[in-house]
């Protein structure tokens, strides 16, 4: 089964070439575009390359092109990108502007291209469609609920993945197939113990999922992609008085308070110094005291929502860091985890300090178990196109 | 030593007047006006009543008029009630819309009234002087930390005392001591085993407080007095991007979208029935799913803050329940405290369904002990004034 996975930005166009057969995975090509004013061109001009390099031998022997799309409205999961999907991501353009509205020219313009390929959506809220309502709700009046405003979540194909790897790695082989299973057969039941992680997608965009037998229970990001951790430059969890505040006070434009909030605020925000946390943890340790405070303050958002998820969980098994920040920054994972001897974890140092790979970073004697887990949301992707396609009726 | 405490509303003016000396502490008089339009002219009956009734002999045997203020732009602590207090409050009026020029009104008048007695105001925020800058920053642009934007807790006066008590309560008189000398002295360092707890404030408003050695770590509320719990009918914590969403889709003006979030909103925007928890409790008790659901969110906000100061502080001694629904509501605490054996917390079913004076409502196998602690604002208040006049130089 060959998958193409598209990612698409407002003025670019990446791609990857799967390859999915039991038991074998292999991304076959990958290229991008930059600076993209014409889709319809960069998607021939992909395609031809594809043909040309020996990958595909047309259109006929692509099974389906993924789309990680951001958020719909009235709408998740791992669906076909159809008139219905691009309606929900329409719906909610206010709430994703960065993306939604490329996601459905990009889609569009597929159609038109390769109209005999199949589309597939995976929602990046797909992975929070069991949690608990009085999880997601917000305490807003009726016309808020209405509209749609609620706790969405995103990066659920990352939370996805760690869910089920934890549990391979937890040896919970029943829970990780339940978990593969998730978006075909939904919320099924599992014996035994139940398994409790909490997954940390640490990146440029982060969040604090908190997973349960398999199973999302909340995550730190909510209506938008803003809510929870403080971002590279975008804002992170604020009082929503905020706004209104600084609008009357200062006379900002509710357009100018937003490009704010998302442009610069997050560890650009607190620490001055730039919205690459290399740079802002190089000007920590040169007695920046802004960029000591952005670090702390990414620690401690990140510790607020583990807690509250073991917490509402009664307890936790392991704790797992991915993207770019969780598996590359040993620092970060050490003042993640410090002072919780009490709930059974302890980081094991000298492993901690070099593990960027998969692995087991905790000590011995530490009953919660902590883990490195790579993100490969592409390829997560290609495996929920795959399990989609292979559910269809034939 | 005489103390009257002024609670003042945008038309009300509630008072209780408080003699304490060591070791006794009794309240001579209370009462209160509505509808109030002439402030001055209040506050010339009141101490009229207090001198025909004997409680007072005149303006010079009163100590100390005291003010629970809710914040004040660049200013906290148990503070002298003068022009720079008054710059303050009046500096975050639009924080506080409610309270804080019916405060600065209020000083004025007591000023001009009986301009010889001494005016203290205690800031709501008080408690959260001490908690560190990671806690309370959020990642915001520069401009907006510039404004004040960040967290700055409420209800101190209430979870100061939670932290008095239960250090008691618990045993620890050098935790108790620190804390009643806290706005004289700061956080001075206590000897032994951290002592955390989980200070549980539930009324027609809402928060949860960690407090590790007597001072506040972190709390639900944040900017606003909006943030944190479902409140009887305003938001809780709200992903910032919703106001604008609102705005830009239903063309909510930025008043009418404040107006509903702080009057439609919390409990009865979630239920629909009533802002009351009483009514909202019975309405689910007769089959209301919606009103299921708000209790639902209340109780999973309150787990959600507890949660998270626990993790932060390492572990928890004790959970206290203090406010109208604190104090009363047995089965809301049950809820709030399911599932956590594993963090050492088991409540004692039948002594936690008929307490609703002090008590410990833990069972005796419970290592995290769980209390009921009525909570007295107002003597609080005068307590606070108390030691503020006791530490100026004679």
């Amino acid at each position: 089964m060959k998958i193409l996975v598209a990612n698409l930005g407002s003025t670019s166009f990446k791609y990857r070439l799967y390859s999915l057969e039991d038991g074998d995975e292999r991304m076959l090509a990958k290229g991008g575009y930059e600076r993209v004013e014409d889709y319809a061109s960069v998607i021939e001009d992909c395609l031809a390359t594809l043909q040309s390099e020996g990958h595909l031998i047309g259109d006929s022997d692509l099974d389906a092109v993924g789309f990680k799309t951001v958020l719909g409205k009235d709408l998740s999961g791992c669906v076909e990108a159809d008139d219905k999907a691009l309606t929900a991501l329409e719906g909610f353009k206010e709430v994703a502007p960065a993306h939604n509205p490329a996601y459905a020219t990009g889609i569009r313009m597929f159609a038109k291209v390769m109209p005999s390929v199949t589309r597939v959506a995976l929602f990046e809220t797909a992975f929070y469609q069991w949690v608990p309502k009085a999880a997601s709700i917000y305490a807003v009046p009726q016309n808020w609920h209405d509209a749609g405003v609620r706790r969405y979540g995103f990066h659920g194909a990352s939370h996805k993945f760690i869910a089920e790897r934890s549990a391979q790695l937890l040896g919970r082989d029943d829970v990780a197939a339940k978990v593969q299973a998730l978006y075909q057969k939904g919320d099924t039941p599992v014996e035994g113990a139940p398994l409790r992680v909490i997954s940390c997608h640490l990146g440029g965009s982060s969040s604090v999922t908190g997973i349960k037998n398999g199973v999302a229970i909340g995550t730190s990001m909510g209506f938008s992609p803003q809510g929870g951790l403080p971002q590279n430059n975008r804002v992170g969890d604020l009082d929503s008085m905020a706004v209104p505040y600084m609008m009357k006070t200062t006379g900002l434009s509710l357009e100018e308070a937003e490009r704010q909030l998302t442009q610069e605020g997050g560890l650009l925000g607190i620490s001055g110094v730039s919205n690459d946390l290399r740079d802002v943890k190089a000007a920590a340790e040169s007695g920046n005291e802004r960029a000591q405070l952005a670090l702390d303050a990414l620690v401690h958002s990140i510790r607020h929502w583990a807690g509250s998820f073991v917490f509402q969980m009664g307890g936790c098994d392991a704790i797992c860091f991915t993207g770019g920040i969780g598996e590359n920054n040993a620092e970060l994972r050490t003042d993640v985890c410090a002072g919780l001897e009490g709930f059974g974890l302890i980081l094991h140092p000298t492993t901690n300090a070099t593990t960027r790979e998969e692995g087991d970073i905790s000590a011995s004697n530490s009953r919660v178990k902590a883990f490195v887990i790579p993100a490969n949301e592409e390829l997560v992707v290609a495996r929920e196109v795959s399990r989609f396609l292979q559910a269809q009726p034939a």
